[in-house]
């Protein structure tokens, strides 16, 4: 790893088969530092490593000559018919993974019909990305310090034909990335969250001052919330909510969405993996209202894990960038194809023509 | 690895002394994708070592001073006596593993008087292996994609003598076997499938097409079970069920037997362990309905486990397969003859003169 | 580390981010025989990997878009304000880790506002460190043997101004430290524990001795802490209680406080870890009382887990040691600061505005 | 390990303080195929490792300030008074360790008052062993095929002055010990079982006779217990019982004692840990029948534990071996030593002035 980082390939070499033959073969195609930027996770890394260790707490239950012909992962989500219910979540400063960065993205999203949230610290234009997209795209917001810098960002994606508001909770400070620290992890020169162009800086605290006196001052609260939701029409979901009592208020205060997310363990370590918080949320949300969740998926299986402890679809992260890094929009929509058709395999293994037919019966008891 | 693989052996050294010995040996007496098609499973194999570890979750429980002279292993099913309750479960292409493939399987299964279960995906003929064996022979039956083409092999093998049909119904597809495909695996010339001449072939699927649309549209269903009962005076089992209830539509469609087993874990992996379905599976079916398990088994304490939870008998697969490559049919026989030996001394040292003396009492409290 | 160890860093490294960073450098400061003495625990080391590991059982339960702005970590002991719910425990002969020893530690302990109890056993005199320390300075004391040697310690402990006693009350005697008998280690010519000067010495018990005939005949008993508590106004707190009876009775003979400890696993093996302890200890003492909590803090999430399970502080013993080896006053200050950032992330993220707001609420269920 | 093993230590470095110590250093002073067969055991070693490792399965709940003085770990069995609830096992052909075999660990034993068991396998004359033996003698008897040899081996035993007959109940055939037989392991030429002199030998089963018509016809019953304890007047334990019905059959078949053991893990695997089967066995017989555990005892902890569990004592096998090949009867002499000084500081820690205040409540709550 002392090289110089590998180009992209140009296509899929026959022992690339699934999601962890991308994570494995990435460090080869990345800076160290972008790597440990990458996979890093808070403090000791425990809620990163559990999110995806949560999925081997449950195991399929199959039946066996069950009439499945003709059955579809497709979907929907406010309204949007969607091909499978698997989106690619955001993810700050893809240019650091390719040199198209977010187009690359979208580009395989698009082949794929895959619904991509743009990160508010993409290293493209919200416009742009979106005149050359054919997927759904939609847009991820973090709190820039007052109402009127999230104004004028949401503003921009609507005009930009952004499909939904995704506001991520969990992150009013960038949580303590130890293995980025180490790694000496900076922004390159070159690269930038142009989307917040012409927006005040956020200043940042001096490193002495404490963190109730720091960036607690600048984080958004429930009143915000519901302030956001009174300004635009699109659909707003909560991302990062672990807490039921906090899926509630999100359903109180407007959302039309939550997403059970830990922010793939970056901002706080020890706690609950999202797929072990995700029955909770469920049951107290009841059954139909939109739940999304992201951390950890790694495999179709996951994702019918998911779907059979309550969620209506999932997200993945750091997987599609491996992807990205390894092999550009080809990887990226090659991963995607690869899931879809290991769910395929799942569904029509336990017996399930749709997703609907997917639940908790479809797991073995403990 | 890199290096030819060695000849089988002629005789057996005196440190091939259990199965894990065999496996432990057999890659040097094979080519690397032989092997990594042999020994490999579903996806992140979690199921295929779940199938292996499962049995250190139960515990025996010896009892001393017990009168167990003139004790036996002895068994039957379907009304053919057994010299001990262990089958040789169906595995393809056994010529990748040996000169002789089958044939050998069959020499040492007669040499044991052991059942083999011969694959519809066998190297040798159904009918040259019958002339030739002096042990039972079970025929284990693809559905090959219509009643016409099941018939006639079922018409072949009562006509060579077979003495039951075990259909698979845990594979309507092939599983998304990552290390075979990581190998590039592939049938090397001159092997075939040889049983299957004659047949119209099922058409592999274009790559792109979705699995509902493809091989999901060859599986054969309930329906089709009980025409195939309706079709055959053998005795008929299905082999690949986890789930309780299927096990009772088996017994109501007319099967005479199930096989629980999740195909040695390569199929859909995140699933049940054998041994772990199946309590649930007998209690569901009651205590005199033909029950048998594949999957995991390396010991003589292994049998004796599953016998305790309620198996009539149990099958092995890869374990054999290691035995024929490393030492042919001698290397098949004495792993057959270490395993009833490994079984007899739980019998004796547990109290149990007989299969039946064992039961749920045999095991200790957890 | 067959080589001579390193002097102190004169500056924090960008790689030393946290106390696992400081201990995984300590071995290249240290003698291997010191570093043996102070990592090492009794016998097989099992509590004392417990005492850290302990904290995994638990997971933090955070909640999002809570107002916090203005929250504090600050707290009160005895009447001392606090700045933080953190104390240095008592290490003894601090001088082999640094040339300053116990002074280092003090200094760090100003500058940061955070007690120091400082061991019987320290390698600097009382007086010299309580005329130069910014910082509360508490005594640790261990019973020398008799009520006379105690009352002379004690009384220059006032004298020096010492703001309370922590008698500690679980090693009577050494321990079978292991791994730093294996290692040779004896305390170098030049250091001594000065603070017992113009004490009797507690002659050591022949090598063949037996335990109940030897140490055990010099150690106090219930009736000594009454007469001791008889003895002084300082507040006096008994360091290495896991037994819920015990602090019972440590609060009925007139204890202020117990700090719940097993001595960083140093005496005996295989005791519970001191967070495991800590539940019931605080269970059986109800609400108030005064209830510290000793080994294996290496994280503020630890802190804020102690402090949830009710603990009203804690103490750290090892990792500033090993930050005083390898960086000196310096690296102490640095560690006790980045466990307060820590814990203040801890506390904002989920929903906690001051210490009071702490409890079994914020974790999440099992 | 290729070398030729170590000649014995003429004294105690001061790196060797523990049964580990002794365990990690005799492979050096070995030859490998009698290490093999001392530290094998049968099948895959499962209860090997499972006997040491259920001790950490419990957890000392220590007592401060407690009054010790004069306390001691003296008891008694049948009638004879022991410095410690410790004996030394018996273990078959001590001539393969040391030169001077059960010679040097009756030296051992009798300098640290310890009963030593002398097995029927020695191979050292029984007479001549306690014409020079300080300690207390038992005599293990291992059943050779027919009352009348019993009866020979009781006799001579009874006339060498032996305290006690402890039956080996768990071994009516030898077990399958894989790691022995991997390695070649035969008994030199020149060593035998000398107290075997006389008796009509048991004849071998041939190699392809099954269990059941070979060694299970050679064994006891218990008509033969009963039998045997009308014979003599000697204390008689039945040593190998894991199973509570089987030591509530000891009792009433006349048995003075029981030793909950399963032969090391040397004859049957997967079985229960002999710390696992202890406390039911208690359960079953009540307070004061004389119980005995043996297997995985490594620290004084280990004996506190099983005390807590209900034993009335404890034997090791290996760990005095490992002794006696790293340094003859000063190595056992010390590692008896080591042994008593960490259960007497168990002792004093916890609050136990003596063995009869060792009970459950000194063990912490799961």
């Amino acid at each position: 790893m002392s090289t110089a980082p590998l180009p992209p390939l140009a296509a899929i070499p026959h022992d690339l088969v699934a999601a962890v033959d991308y994570a494995r073969r990435a460090p080869f195609h990345l800076d160290p530092r972008c790597l440990a930027y990458l996979n890093g996770g808070a403090a000791d890394e425990e809620t990163l490593a559990a999110n995806s260790a949560a999925f081997a707490d449950f195991q399929l239950w199959p039946r066996v000559l069950a009439d499945v012909r003709g059955g579809s992962t497709a979907t929907a989500l406010f309204g949007t018919p969607l091909a499978h219910p698997l989106l690619l979540a955001p993810v700050a400063y893809q240019g650091l993974f390719h040199t198209l960065g977010e187009r690359a993205t979208a580009l395989a999203a698009g082949a794929m019909h895959t619904p991509f949230v743009v990160s508010t610290l993409a290293t493209t234009r919200l416009d742009e990305l979106a005149s050359q997209a054919a997927a759904p795209l939609w847009f991820q917001l973090y709190w820039q310090g007052s109402r009127e810098a999230a104004l004028t960002l949401v503003r921009r994606a609507e005009a930009a034909g952004y499909g939904a508001i995704v506001l991520t909770v969990d992150a009013p400070l960038a949580g303590i990335r130890n293995r980025e620290q180490r790694a000496g992890f900076a922004l390159p020169p070159g690269l930038a969250a142009v989307n917040l162009a012409g927006l005040p800086e956020i200043p940042a605290p001096p490193a002495n001052v404490p963190v109730f006196q720091g960036a607690m001052c600048q984080a958004p609260g429930w009143a915000d919330i519901a302030w956001l939701r009174s300004q635009t029409s699109l659909p707003l979901l909560l991302k990062g909510i672990l807490h039921p009592e906090d899926a509630v208020l999100a359903r109180e205060t407007g959302a039309d969405g939550v997403v059970v997310s830990n922010h793939g363990g970056r901002v706080l370590d020890r706690v609950p993996a999202s797929l072990h918080a995700l029955p909770q949320v469920r049951a107290r949300l009841g059954a139909d209202f939109p739940l999304l969740l992201d951390g950890g998926i790694r495999r179709g299986s996951d994702i019918f894990t998911a779907l059979a402890l309550g969620a209506d679809a999932v997200l993945i992260g750091r997987p599609y960038i491996h992807a990205l890094a390894v092999a550009g929009a080809l990887g990226v929509a090659h991963l995607i194809r690869v899931l879809r058709e290991e769910l395929e395999i799942c569904m029509a293994l336990c017996g399930c023509r749709s997703l609907a037919e997917i639940g908790p019966h479809c797991l073995a008891p403990a």
